[in-house]
């Protein structure tokens, strides 16, 4: 699915499905952070205004979703506060190279991966989980963040031939697919 | 005006009065600043509830602030660009205090007199610049730099007893009014 070189297993459906106020708490954490990411590239690269105002626009419903979350929690009576994360998202950072234009276009195919996994996993708890609110939220995701995965791919071919953005593309997902089949025991989004 | 102790001079109107379009590119950076510092706010209190929603609006009206800027900048065939900052906002937050929650405190107040100041300097471009378009603009963002201010004061209310909290306004003011007194030979907002 999109960019992902392998689906996530019934294992780590296994480990959240049981614990669902847990991970919405993570989900929340996980919007932030993807509102962050977004941020951060706009500062670094804010003189590509393609990428400049498409990251505001990725901020803006990253931080829409967070407060959905925050919503969802409040109705349910659940606290917010924080969490630990899973080492998904450190260990794809630290795959990013040094130098310029390279580190561009792999923070944005970095970006795009993670959106990537959290579109499918959305998906799968769309279908797969019991409580019916949880199964529409997450459902109603899908589209934003396959969208914000095309957006990161597109703009890496900003900074390199799109050849290149394609093969290093697939060293990425490779990485990703790697990862996320080590798996963590913890109840996370990308755990 | 708001929290400020003394007002702009007339030496920064006469300053920045001959090169708005520099002043201009300044104010689109000045947004994307004002974001940032919203979004690492919520990133370090992410769990003051009333801090963390705030903080998401105010991250979306300063991102569309500066999607506005870039559109005026776009109009007027000016190309966007990278520039030096001013030692206005780097001097301000080297006043903030180290331990918690003393550093929230002031990491908002800072906040909050940057708002001011943006807040006063638009009233000022507004009534004195002769371009039509420009003196509406920068009139019609008064009421949000204003507001802005308000939510960060009463959000530093949320970290320490109201009397100690407007105590150290007047301090950080008294600090901002005198960094803003010395000024520095550059067309930017808070120069």
């Amino acid at each position: 699915m999109l960019s992902l070189k392998e689906p996530s297993s019934r294992a780590w459906l296994g480990r959240v499905g049981g614990h669902l106020e847990e991970l919405l708490i993570d989900h929340a954490h996980c919007e932030k952070k993807a509102a962050g990411v977004a941020m951060n590239l706009l500062f670094s690269y804010v003189d590509c205004l393609p990428l400049a105002r498409a990251m505001t626009e990725i901020v803006e419903e990253e931080l829409e979703h967070f407060r959905m979350v925050l919503d969802l929690l409040d109705r349910r009576g659940v606290r917010f506060r924080k969490l630990s994360p899973s080492a998904y998202g450190s260990r794809l950072h630290a795959l990013v190279r040094k130098g310029e234009p390279e580190r561009a276009i792999d923070r944005l195919l970095v970006a795009g991966l993670i959106e990537a996994r959290s579109c499918e996993r959305f998906a799968l708890l769309r279908d797969h989980v019991g409580d019916g609110e949880l199964r529409d939220f997450w459902g109603g995701l899908f589209e934003s963040e396959a969208r914000h995965h095309s957006t990161y791919v597109r703009l890496a071919k900003e900074f390199g031939p799109e050849e290149a953005v394609i093969d290093r593309l697939g060293e990425l997902s490779a990485a990703e697919a790697a990862i996320v089949a080590e798996g963590e025991p913890l109840v996370r989004m990308h755990s």
